[in-house]
């Protein structure tokens, strides 16, 4: 597309041309997401649409904002950012989903679902109150209409009858087919085309009337609910105060100018209804759009294609170091313990694959529960199965763990009760970038009372705790990265509150030795001791090794609770080094970290603490590796700042 | 109501008895409220359809769940709680919401809205699950049906079908009158009861017909929906795959009775729609209800009978040591700030009064926006105000802002938009209980990159503070408790991350004295410094009388920032004195105290820091002053904490 530097070179193509360029876009995606990684899916669904949009709207003066921002690849293509392309998704490259700081054409940067409708309002509100008669554009899928964020939004538009325009895209799922009565409803509605048809007809008839005086146009008012009445029944967007229009084909380009032109001149709330196919023109995604939802890139480390297809087939198969994921173990664990104990349910936010629920969902269909992009509802529902007396494990994203605070604060820890968290991509998440990172949930639910939190560094410590929590009386919520996990047969039992030693440092000790655990006090052996939640075992273990290859004795220590903390034994444990490095994978404020420092100060230890947590700001997309080094958290780093810290110099 | 021990006692009942009952219930709650304080135009709303719920469910078998939990009186008083009715929200009395620990008919408990429908629904599947046949009934009003939540559960609940009974209680206003396109559609959906009629009776007919062989059946649901088709438009309810019975006279039990009996025979989810009259039966609160929704009690310290009337009066009048709430400041602040500066911009989420927004609202219409009881909205909506150059301030309780965590992160901290969040009723909260206390925020908050939260500690600081607020380029947050605010008319200007010293310590020191607004180094006059969040200011200063007085020289240091935090500003403080007391309206964990302690440690300060935060666990109701007394942060326990931390012996 070197021809299209921007919008405005749309204008002067024909149609023929129109549909050349949404076929060029579609090879450019597809090529691109083969190499990079990405959704291609969501991207092949909307080109059409994409072209119509920027073809009637005058972006960035009307404001195009795209709902999760998984399908802005054309949009990127069409706005500038073509050359670019290749750098999808790579560190220092074009971001998968829109940006404000990488294009003015951005007006709204996203990644999470159901904002569009919200920030499109405030956008246009904004813009008319500072005296400009911009346009607004929400383009949102069903899926992300399953959300009680748009749902708030939309009553809200209805009300200051602004004239935002909501495209909804209708493609028949989210992540996963969707599920929700709105999706069986949106079906309902297509088929009703017949009566837009002939109302489109009667609207035409109206808008001939001259309007001469209040009387006639309150005639045509009357008119046309009648005609409502009667042939068209109200619809749910007519409902919350909005025109509906639709539905539309949303690969015929000329169609949805048509509609989008007509939809531009109201000066009223406006719903257009567009069905689109996710995958279009791709034959493998159109057929599974699930599985080519998010596409892993080719060339990347621990390269797996299409990660996203079965990734909870069972961890069970010794003999490799990487058995598979924290989310194959979790499909495991979770599986195992309900075929012995029926209270146990599984509840998903439209992320039953991604989560690791499929097997779950198959072998006990009626306890799974996937109630549609909708972490809050999630979140609640699970407290009433617990209520009534269930085991509800909640199996949802660490980044979208911050969708359903105020539901863990009010309805299940309030109330003490047994509600499960299984939080996975707990930590750096890679190329999705910023706003999908899973570094906020340990300061997020930290300070929330009889919450517990723990982090599993191998599959077979996750099963452990999994059984544990569902020995508990109140909520717990175990936290997992977007990783490989190491495999081992088995691990030491948990004592609640504590850590394990995988190893005291000294090349003589082996691995994990000693009675309950590991745990029993033994004498000094090392000076350093490095302690890191689970999901930096792999790095934690390496920089061990870097300094025993050194010549410095150092203790690795497996947190495994971040809450509630065994404080005796903290500080006994905190008694036998000179320098204590904690490792986590969050930001600092309200972390473990910061918690054993203020232990530390609070109880005068003469140890020193070394902090190592995500730096402050927002981590952009790159490998996890990638992250973990600039985070200071890959083997080498920690090795090296715990070396400088016992006084050693490096680098 | 000595006769009534629990619901069974309703049965034996005749329809003359329940209105005498009714008119009983209504003498008590009237009468208990004006001496304890609580809410009263919801409780009066409901006493009927409390009573004919009851009589026709069997609680705690069937599980009733209340919305919100404030119309829950009549239901505490038919459950076997009017004997302790009088200790309502007291120190150790029966809550103001429901509880699941007070008593088994309290299945679920509440206090923020939106909740009942996912929590009904959870406690229905798990009964069903566990192979019980109970009913699920959720009560919810038309205010708490804006919250997305509510939406997601709908959905959710359409979707599984199972018999979930959604009560809507519409008296069509939430604590402020309604807003939203769903309240105007509940009042068009009311007029159609013409339809209903006709409805019911074709049901009524074809109900008669026998069912021979599933063509008949078939037919029947051909002939109902072609009867839908023409007479009955389907609603909102009914597109999300409910069943919809009503309207329905809220205050006529028998007529309740019947349709319940009716709708618990069903086994699909369904919708009643029951109009009630807030405030029924009490003149002054049925006349205007918004200001009776929350009533403060008579005998209380502090006492303003009804503060919720007029809270944002203007707060410049001189003279007094208490010059208004801090709402009251706030009001008065934005409002001038408004009236200088064209793109600042006001947002509730149905907390008009409350917020202290009504003047604002008065003077500038335009920019000031109601969204309903959607805290989600609220925030992402004024992230798109911003990103179109306005100055958004979303007034919101701090309670309510743990609902919208994603929208600061993904929405306004993310893309470091000038939003400002003036979040009321943080700290510790009173009467309401639990729910409702603000002790979260700075938890929550102070963890999200780009986001600074300010502390004033009297309102011409508030003022100061929205000014420095609106001068920033990305988020501020600035909370204060709910609480009269310290008179003075003007405060040393802000210097970012740093606090500023009320006074050195020392009798012969004036208070505020030095250049720089008091920061200027100076010679060590005392061994302990308290430093305090400004919504302690009161507590602070008294505890720092308190030791002078003892003869130990106490300096007093207002924090105002608790993030950023100029940390180089911070040691030179630290370095000054023996012992740093650190008061804080909050958790521990993700605490400035917490940081604080970190902070020492990492830089290995030769002092004591001396945590003074909110204890874990959920502080139940109480006064204000009984809660701080509690928490260990009144004037006499802070002074007595810091004197035996300086190592002196007190009590």
């Amino acid at each position: 597309m070197p021809f299209i530097h921007g919008p405005s070179d749309l204008k002067n193509l024909d149609f023929s041309q129109l549909d050349a360029l949404a076929a060029e876009i579609r090879e450019v995606i597809v090529e691109t997401v083969t190499r990079n990684g990405g959704h291609l899916a969501s991207n092949l669904g909307v080109v059409e649409l994409t072209i119509a949009v920027h073809r009637v709207f005058d972006s960035p003066d009307d404001k195009i904002v795209w709902d999760v921002g998984h399908q802005c690849y054309a949009h990127k293509l069409l706005t500038g950012r073509a050359e670019r392309f290749a750098t999808l998704r790579q560190k220092d490259g074009l971001s998968g989903f829109p940006k404000r700081s990488e294009s003015v054409h951005d007006v709204f940067g996203v990644g999470h679902a159901s904002t569009s409708i919200s920030a499109a309002l405030g956008l246009l509100a904004g813009e008319r109150q500072r005296g400009r008669d911009a346009r607004a554009v929400a383009v949102i899928g069903d899926g992300a209409l399953t959300g009680g964020l748009a749902y708030e939004a939309l009553s809200h538009a209805g009300q200051l009858e602004l004239p935002l325009i909501v495209i909804l895209n209708d493609n028949r799922m989210s992540i996963e087919p969707n599920v929700g009565s709105l999706s069986r409803y949106l079906s309902r509605l297509s088929m009703k085309s017949y009566y837009q048809t002939f109302r489109r007809t009667i609207d035409r008839t109206v808008k001939k009337i001259p309007r001469i005086g209040d009387w006639v146009f309150n005639g045509i008012v009357r008119l046309k609910r009648a005609v409502k009445a009667v042939f068209y029944t109200d619809n749910f967007f007519v409902d919350l105060g909005f025109e509906y229009v639709g539905p539309v084909d949303g690969h015929n380009i000329r169609r949805l100018e048509e509609v989008l032109r007509d939809v531009r001149a109201h000066e009223r709330p406006v719903v257009v209804h567009v069905i689109t196919r996710k995958g279009k023109g791709d034959d493998k995604a159109e057929n599974d759009p699930s599985a080519f939802h998010g596409v892993e890139g080719v060339p990347r480390s621990h390269a797996k294609v299409s990660a996203n297809t079965s990734p909870d087939t069972s961890a069970d198969s010794p003999g490799n170091v990487f058995a598979g994921t924290f989310t194959q173990a979790f499909a495991s664990a979770i599986t195992h313990v309900a075929r012995r104990d029926s209270r146990v349910a599984a509840i998903t936010a439209a992320m039953e694959k991604g989560a690791g629920l499929s097997s779950f969902k198959k072998e006990f269909p009626g306890r799974f529960f996937d109630v549609g992009i909708a972490e809050e509802h999630a979140v609640t529902f699970a407290a009433g199965l617990a209520a009534a007396g269930m085991r509800p494990v909640v199996a949802v994203y660490s980044t979208f763990m911050q969708r359903a605070v105020d539901q863990v604060i009010h309805d299940v820890a309030l109330q003490n009760l047994p509600v499960i968290f299984a939080v996975d991509r707990a930590g750096f998440v890679g190329g999705d970038g910023e706003t999908h990172q899973g570094l906020f949930d340990v300061s997020l639910f930290r300070a929330v009372p009889n919450v517990s939190i723990l982090c599993p560094a191998t599959g077979a410590e996750l099963a452990l705790m999994l059984d544990w929590a569902l020995a508990q009386n109140g909520p717990v919520l175990i936290r997992y990265p977007k990783a490989e996990a190491i495999y081992e047969e088995t691990c030491p039992p948990l004592e609640t509150g504590r850590g394990v030693y995988r190893h005291q440092g000294g090349a003589a000790t082996p691995d994990g030795a000693g009675d309950s655990g590991g745990n029993s006090p033994a004498d000094r052996r090392a000076d350093i001791c490095i302690a890191f939640s689970g999901g930096l075992l792999e790095e934690a273990d390496g920089a061990a090794r870097i300094l025993q290859e050194r010549g410095v004795p150092c203790a690795l220590y497996n947190l495994r609770f971040l809450k509630p903390v065994d404080e005796a034994f903290l500080g006994e444990q905190l008694a036998r080094f000179n320098v204590f490095v904690v490792a986590e994978e969050g930001y600092a404020s309200g972390s473990f970290t910061e918690f054993v420092q203020a232990f530390a100060h609070t109880h005068s230890c003469p140890v020193k603490i070394v902090p190592l947590t995500a730096p402050a700001g927002f981590p952009p997309q790159a490998t996890r590796a990638e992250l973990l080094e600039s985070a200071g958290l890959s083997a080498r780093q920690i090795a090296a700042t715990a070396f400088a810290a016992f006084g050693g110099i490096d680098n």
